[in-house]
């Protein structure tokens, strides 16, 4: 199962002309499935790319102006509302400026040494030096424009969704339902229709449409998915410590030292915290998601390369279909999750996580017609057959039913860590009643714990798609077969395919807990607080999906980054070896037996810990300035106990947002320093087995962070529900030191799964995409 | 730098006869360095290993029996020390009787499964099915009988040596110090001598001392050192889990809810608690660095081979001096650390930290000189030179030492960490001031943040010994440089040399430990107390470094398992190649690129937090079941608070041992089995990425764990020490919040420092030699 090298072994640099044979001359005789079809074939269906992309942006807006006509409640409501925009938008423009800042120096940064180092000997391409850099650089930086512009649009409608959603809470619980998730929609739609866009503009720019440059274009495009997951890194990790520190901050003052509510408008840090529920959660998680898709679609189409070049050897119909294969599968999705909005509806008795789950069920169901039919007419072989003698096509179909199949069964997975009703959550939940420190201790066990299915749900996924792939016979001039690294980057596409349904998901958390919020602060009658609770719970429960789908999504494509960089390796190696360059070899074999191999190995576990150390002591020093200011208001303004006096909301707001990004720096400038050095000094096969080691680590390590404090989170609810009982069944609920405990480990995990374990899905891809974009940088 | 294949590449079944050179030829001109000295060579210099292990195990006899001869105090301490030693050899019994039925079923299937499965077509020597699988179950058996006796007898003289150090303290510091260093010493020699005798004697059973077999021998002995990882496994986890369970249990009871002192004899847990210090900290540490030095020594004579072949071709004088060499430096060590028990003395008034730093400076110096000796006595190539030009021995001389600089550095880094006057404890104990959750997050972010120094100092010592090794010009047949693999083998067994004097020093922390409860516990007198006090601080700082020291020796010596097993899987393909095997193919590479090894190592990195899972909530379960019959014990007898009642230690005991062994099976079988189960789905290779990858994240989750547990413990001490302020400058001491906070992050960081810990140290290296052991399964 050897995939080293799947990439072409020598530079072939001119595409031989080929003879389009867009029907099979030997498919007479052949079932109806392995006829070639004519109504349509794959240069037809790639047209759909940009209209697809384009109805989602529309879609997104459409759902945009439906949120934004919605009433917006009593005047309090507004009132507060008000605050929170004042207070997002406040922070987004300076932890926008500061990253717009960081981007430029980016580009100047990769400019520079791809110009420096991306010389004709390590070129992967006729392009190089000056020339390659500058491309590079614009590449990055559209890459982190668009990133940019997804993240402040989403979250713009999602701080003006809240307050619809509460008011919408005082009538019906349907539309409650539908305004959050048509303004999570919104978000949604963008992140992922800008990245396909994005993605799609930046290879038809560099030569994507052109037959004679197609195979080239991809290599071109990674810097697109570095200013993407550059961008994400700084957004989530400037976002999820502003957020956590807030909800930590406030918390420790209002709720254990004085007793008050959450969200009680008492509270100074309250509006902070509910501005972070935006910038952390909301854009965060888009900027998130943004790059992997963005990545991922990268590295599928590098893989494709050498799918294509097989089927321009063979004269197969439509050899670049193969690169434009993830490209097509993504607008499939778009279009399935438009169908499946409309699909979230029901009764107002019914549980709201139902009418999420229905159109997700849609989505998915959408996807797979839509991955079949992509499959069944892009990957045609002229009547070619796998090794059990289906048409090729079929395995690549399987494969991307196994994507999709792990998507879902992630979603199970984190219910059953995370939710209330089952073992671990109870398990902390009993635990709470010894204390906060068995709290803590037996939310450390669940979370270690949920790497068990995590690893091996991974595996069989893996497993399955590559052994699926292999079997589609797709053998390299070399003799190697290439279907196996393919059939996992069509799992990867699969699984994708749901991204802006679960991002849609997602950003209804943020806007329900807002809402929930906003009825708390502006005192709104008890039936909208009732319903905006429910919400909150199953936000809790959607977020915590996304970041299982996001954690699956970056393993799954590990695999797939981790060839796709060293085909691109390959590729320069390869362009030396036939310019005659003492010293160049293929890599054939990431060999941990090597020791620098083994070095950065270890290198690349401790920046996992070590970066996510960073992140969590960010929060602790934020939250420590936040609760010292919280309890100044509340000593020298002694008026605000009994609401005489109206606390500074706008100085915590403002304390939060200058400490967040000052924060944010240290652990972004570590993740992206450390791939380089390690390269520079320990060469590009250390670097490969540093991204490979790193990002099993950080997934793991990930995992571990998301579930505990996820358990934790739904334990302290599952008491306040009054579901926990002592040996008198007596019940232990709020106010009990059982609840107390639970608070314990609440807190505690706030920063571990919005701050650390989030950073951590980006810390991995970034490591792919900073490795793809330097790679010439450690040949030696 | 490739090492893999460094073994021999084609089976020369019988080694040549070799014309002996006892001295160079053309060492006439060369300075003195050069030539070959004439009073000592290497065959001479073997003939230490048996009167050193011989010697060493009479001096912990006569350790033993002036530690016995000296006074036992009070009768009140004879009380007292006499229930826990009644617990512990209770506990011990049925632990170790679980344990030996444990080993003899481990041994029957040591034998069926090498019997059935390593045929004549995948052994590396000419021994094969049921005659090697006996030899291995034998050598397995021995080594766990080894193993179990070290610990069994180390632990009887700790739990006598307590009350004599209690009664000393009534006298003497400098005699209190002695008392429970020499206690500790016995332990730390008959660990270390025993793995000694234990290794050679099974060597020279299996052939070792015949130059026709000497280099088959090390391939036989594999069995021994998975005999000791197997038993070190149980143990460690038996006591790991009965330790802390019963410190959690019945702190949570006495101090927590009860407000009564720790070690207060109305406490029913304390005793318990006492008698976990002793299972827990002295034999489970103990059977750790027995098998630490069991395997790594096996693992260097493997590497050793390969050296041999080259002296044997080149007929450099000595060849099997490259094998006999690991032993004769530990033999060193061990003569070194009896010199430097004499030095621990000093005034009344010093700091007792700094006696024991003196033996262990005493011991490193002349460990230094030792190794100086041997390398030049023993590696001897007939002038041959490296590449700057010095004699071959210089190169692995400054290997080794590189391997004892490593261990200082390690116990500075681990005093940094944990001790209470460097910037992380303070951090947390600051951060204690809000409350438990930010003291959980803290000392999370302070673990985490260890792993950086870590990482860095093990790489540097790899890519230096590496790098020094590689100089040395220890170039095989297939023109391979063998040296650098060898130089990471030889720094390991370098630091290696002061295991004897770390061990005691680990053993030191129980016995102070236990000393100081007996004195609390038995009402002694101020002075008294106040020595025990002192020493058990200095305990802790003892037991922490031991716990760097085993994580740093499983790091260096994971690169040099892991090439072992590689020279083992080649030697058995070499075979298979020669006979015609169809299949048969070195492994000349470790290829994470491969999907199988990419899953594997997933699944390693999961089993360390997996496993670590089930250490920690292994401690929760047993805690709770003391939690619930101390509280019972209150309850129910309530002349316990005004000591009319004496509480039922007994019956606390009793419940820990039944809960406590219970629960070790589970962890323990997960362990054994995952990479089995693993070797034989996914086969040779893939076994190579698990334990490379399962090395790397349980030593950086090792680090996390013992160093966050070790910062809680001293922030909470440093925070009863009245080192935490106020910002009006109000000392928060015991009984302030700031304190309970910490209580709860001491309470944490029990069962991570303590269990899952020092549990991973054991894994990482039960990992190694149950793929020695195992690796034919693994062949296809």
């Amino acid at each position: 199962m050897d995939t080293v090298g799947t990439g072409r072994s020598l530079p072939d640099t001119r595409p031989r002309r080929r003879t389009r044979t867009r029907h099979g001359t030997d498919a007479g005789n052949d079932p109806w499935w392995r006829t070639r079809q004519t109504l349509m074939d794959a240069t037809t269906l790639q047209l759909i790319i940009l209209p697809a992309g384009l109805i989602a942006v529309l879609f997104a807006l459409y759902l945009a102006r439906d949120v934004l006509a919605r009433d917006t409640g009593t005047p309090e409501m507004q009132a507060v509302a008000g605050t929170i925009f004042e207070g997002a938008v406040a922070f987004i423009k300076r932890q926008y400026t500061t990253i717009f800042i960081l981007a430029i120096v980016g580009a100047i940064g990769v400019f520079g040494l791809i110009s420096a180092f991306e010389t004709k000997e390590v070129a992967e391409t006729d392009i190089f030096g000056p020339a390659l850099g500058f491309r590079t650089a614009i590449a990055f930086f559209v890459g982190a424009l668009c990133s940019m512009a997804s993240g402040i649009i989403g979250m713009y409608i999602s701080v003006k969704a809240n307050v619809r959603t509460a008011s919408a809470a005082r009538r019906s619980l349907v539309e409650a339902v539908q305004v959050a998730m048509r303004g999570g929609a919104v978000s949604g739609f963008l992140v992922v229709a800008l990245s396909l866009l994005g993605v799609y503009g930046i290879f038809a720019a560099f030569g994507g449409l052109n037959p004679e440059t197609v195979k080239d274009a991809p290599f071109l495009i990674v810097g697109f998915g570095f200013g993407a997951s550059f961008v994400a890194l700084f957004a989530q990790l400037g976002g999820g410590i502003y957020t956590k520190a807030a909800d930590v901050g406030s918390d420790l003052v209002g709720k254990v030292e004085k007793g008050i509510p959450e969200d009680d408008p008492r509270n100074a840090g309250v509006i902070a915290d509910l501005v972070g529920d935006n910038v952390g959660d909301c854009a965060g998680r888009g900027a998130d998601l943004f790059e992997s898709t963005a990545a991922e679609n990268i590295g599928a189409m590098i893989l494709g390369v050498a799918a294509y070049t097989i089927a321009l050897n063979a004269g197969w119909p439509d050899p670049e279909a193969w690169i434009f294969f993830p490209l097509v599968i993504r607008a499939f999705g778009l279009l399935a999750t438009i169908v499946a909005i409309f699909f979230v509806r029901g009764s107002e008795t019914e549980d709201p996580m139902n009418m999420l789950n229905r159109g997700y069920w849609v989505t998915t169901l959408l996807s797979v017609v839509g991955l079949g039919f992509a499959t069944y007419v892009m990957l045609q072989t002229n009547g070619g057959t796998g090794t059990t003698g289906l048409p090729t096509w079929v395995y690549f179909f399987g494969a991307g039913i196994v994507g999709l199949a792990t998507s879902i069964a992630f979603v199970y997975i984190t219910q059953f860590y995370t939710a209330g009703s089952y073992r671990p959550v109870r398990e902390i939940a009993e635990s709470s009643k010894t204390g906060p420190a068995t709290n803590i201790i037996s939310g450390t066990a669940v979370g270690f714990e949920t790497t068990l299915v995590t690893a091996i749900t991974i595996s069989i996924a893996l497993f399955a798609s590559f052994w699926l792939g292999e079997q589609a016979n797709l053998i390299g001039e070399n003799g190697r077969n290439v279907g196996g690294i393919f059939g996992t980057a069509v799992a990867t596409m699969g699984m994708l395919m749901t991204t802006a349904y679960i991002l849609a998901m997602d950003t209804f958390g943020p806007i329900t807990d807002n809402a929930g919020g906003i009825a708390e602060f502006s005192r709104a009658e008890a039936g909208a607080r009732e319903i905006t609770d429910r919400l909150d719970a199953v936000g809790n429960t959607t977020k915590a999906l996304t970041k299982g789908y996001a954690i699956a999504s970056a393993s799954l494509a590990a695999f797939l980054l981790f060839s796709a960089y060293i085909d691109k390796v390959n590729l320069i190696q390869a362009r030396r070896i036939a310019a005659d360059i003492p010293g160049a070899k293929l890599l054939e074999s990431v060999n941990l037996a090597n020791v620098n191999v083994f070095i950065a190995a270890l290198i690349a576990a401790m920046l996992v810990f070590f970066f996510s150390s960073l992140a969590i002591r960010a929060v602790g020093k934020t939250a420590q300035a936040i609760i010292v200011e919280v309890r100044r208001q509340f000593r020298e303004m002694p008026g605000i106990m009994d609401y005489t006096q109206r606390p500074d909301y706008a100085r915590v707001v403002d304390i939060t947002t200058k400490a967040a990004l000052r924060e944010m720096v240290a652990p972004g400038l570590v993740a992206v320093a450390t791939p380089v050095i390690v390269g520079v000094l320990l060469g590009a096969e250390a670097v490969a087995g540093m991204l490979m080691v790193g990002t099993i680590t950080g997934v793991m390590l990930a995992t571990v962070l998301n579930n505990s404090g996820g358990a934790w989170d739904n334990a302290k609810k599952y008491i306040e529900a009054g579901n926990l009982k002592d040996e008198n069944g007596n019940v232990l609920g709020k106010g009990s030191d059982a609840h107390a405990a639970a608070v314990v480990g609440d807190t505690v995990g706030d920063p571990f799964k919005d701050t650390a374990g989030p950073s951590l899905h980006v810390l991995v891809k970034l490591l792919a995409t900073i490795t793809l974009v330097m790679a010439p940088l450690f040949i030696r």
